[in-house]
């Protein structure tokens, strides 16, 4: 059968592959109707020597098709279902999917990568193919309704195992709801997903950023109320405008890069939220921090300077309430004009010193 | 009157200060019972230089005492009254305040600081004093109830306006609840309320990372029910080994230099949460990396890898009642045979292509 392959950076070719075969009783086989080529396959065109690819490997981690073969254990397919795949497989059992954290499926290792084809070292077969198999397929596989079960709804339902979904998931994870203004970062194919996701989560005002006019326009017609062409208008000023100096209660960002990740923060007002789903941080800058960790984990950072008081009232009754006792961080409590000893003896932890009280009139 | 001063790097004094006076009709004049040396005023005695403190800067935002004067606007609090003070003052008011970030009060300057002394300038009046100045005293202040207002309690209530709160902030952001494990890390001041506030939001693990046996102490007394001395065990390691593999829940992290955060995000579990309050970030490394500006507005960072598989079942639904149409991201489809054309035209961008799809055997 045919399969799309890596020979190197710069050289992709589709050639003859053995045929797909049951290997785990939790297998099965997928004759592939339509998949996809991901911006992310492009880093690997692009990075793939580095990224430890060998000659061979196979490619491809969007696709939809026709269940062929089940393994004695798969449950809930039978063949000829069609099917839409996830961009990692995934047993939904294991501590991480039940976390709804499929991504980091212990299938791959936990904190590892349950990918397809070109992430897993070759022993996980890719999506542009005509064939593959599929492992813990009863947890991976998705059983398309019959209603948008065939050829001509291929390619609606194609982008909902990556593109769409990732889109998604950074609205979510800008806290986008009813009512709310979302900025849009990117006008490539995750950022025109964040627009139609941020329409599905019922957003009130959609600002759209991009570069490019034509796909400004498809994103307007997706339900971006508003665009802002990067090339053309300064969009932090823009946006700070739109919204009445506040900023957006959270930004889809699909690129990634340090630049638009600081654009994206200062674009949305203070205590909202930036979802970052672009890989731009992996492959193209030496950011210094740890996104590409957090990246692969899901895991949030909030830094946060504290909002005080909006805490105080609660923790007074916490107080009085004889919960605890905060006076513990006080080592030392000095004279008011004792001031400057106090300050050295917290610089210089003098005395075990953690923290210095001054009571004026002592 | 007496007042602590910044007068150049290294050089805080003690001196006579005009007495304070109402200014604006919001106003009220407090008499400091008690106040506090916080662990960012060091900043200000090793930085104040480079961050524009001029000589005769008034110093301290930590304090609690009683109200002497009430400016003719002034409502809900009388002569007399025993008070606590958060370490940014806030209108309560306006459209940051309304969304729980009155750190980011409109009194500052939308994004601006509404903190006290050494913060602001001068004009506004520092804590480590006999008295002071407090704008927008109604939104500012808040009165502590009959059984705390004594002096005898002064050292309890005042954690409360900035590293007890802070401790707390952080946890809320680590999403700790009922139920949790937590990572505190640090063990000065604000890791130790990190402590007491993982036991407040109901963890019911905590373990407690700082160098310091003595302080590990205190955080065990506070609560903690693990500890880790990070001279003496490998921190990570530790943590993933105390819970099986995966991490914990969350992590509050009240150091912030990059590696500590890094160290937060790899003890913390698939999905979780690094609540960041720390300021290394600020004044000790070049991050390269905008968190200063994320902390100072409270934007959340969710950087993550989607899991498309927990998404798919609701958007097909959403697909099916013919809510989107997420195939207008495709801008050409070919046959499997040329997906190495499809890989050129989507990295070059021909035709102003967006997405590819290919589909075997057409």
């Amino acid at each position: 059968m045919r399969a799309t392959t890596f020979h190197g950076v710069g050289d992709i070719r589709v050639e003859d592959v053995p045929d797909s075969q049951i290997l785990a009783p939790t297998d099965a086989i997928v004759r592939v109707t339509k998949a996809g080529i991901c911006g992310s396959d492009l880093h690997f065109l692009h990075y793939g020597d580095a990224l430890g690819m060998t000659p061979g490997l196979r490619l491809g981690h969007e696709f939809v098709g026709v269940v062929e073969e089940v393994g004695s254990e798969v449950t809930g397919l039978v063949v000829g279902d069609r099917v839409v795949a996830p961009f990692a497989f995934s047993d939904n059992t294991c501590a991480c999917c039940t976390l709804d954290v499929q991504s980091s499926c212990a299938q791959g290792g936990i904190f590892g990568s349950p990918f397809w084809g070109e992430h897993a070292g070759g022993q996980v077969e890719g999506g542009q193919a005509e064939a593959l198999r599929v492992p813990q397929a009863s947890g991976t596989l998705v059983k398309i309704p019959n209603s948008l079960a065939s050829a001509e709804n291929d390619s609606k339902v194609l982008p909902l195992g990556d593109v769409l979904s990732t889109g998604y998931h950074a609205a979510v994870n800008a806290g986008v709801g009813p009512g709310s203004t979302a900025v849009v970062i990117g006008d490539g194919a995750v950022g025109l997903s964040g627009v139609i996701s941020a329409t599905l989560l019922g957003a009130e005002r959609i600002i759209h950023v991009g570069h490019h006019a034509d796909r400004l326009e498809i994103g307007r017609a997706a339900g971006a109320t508003d665009s802002i062409n990067g090339k053309e208008q300064d969009v932090v000023a823009t946006v700070l405008e739109m919204t009445d100096g506040l900023g957006a209660d959270g930004a889809v960002e699909t690129i990634s890069s340090n630049g638009t990740i600081e654009q994206a923060i200062n674009v949305t007002r203070p205590g909202g939220h930036v979802g970052i789903v672009g890989m731009s941080h992996f492959f193209e800058e030496a950011s210094g921090q740890p996104y590409a960790v957090a990246f692969m984990k899901n895991v949030a950072l909030h830094p946060g300077v504290c909002p005080s008081r909006h805490y105080i009232p609660g923790l007074l009754k916490d107080l009085e309430a004889g919960k605890m006792d905060p006076s513990v961080v006080f080592t030392h409590d000095l004279a008011l004009d004792d001031a400057p000893e106090g300050y050295r003896i917290m610089d210089q932890r003098v005395d075990g010193s953690i923290k210095v009280a001054l009571t004026p009139g002592s």
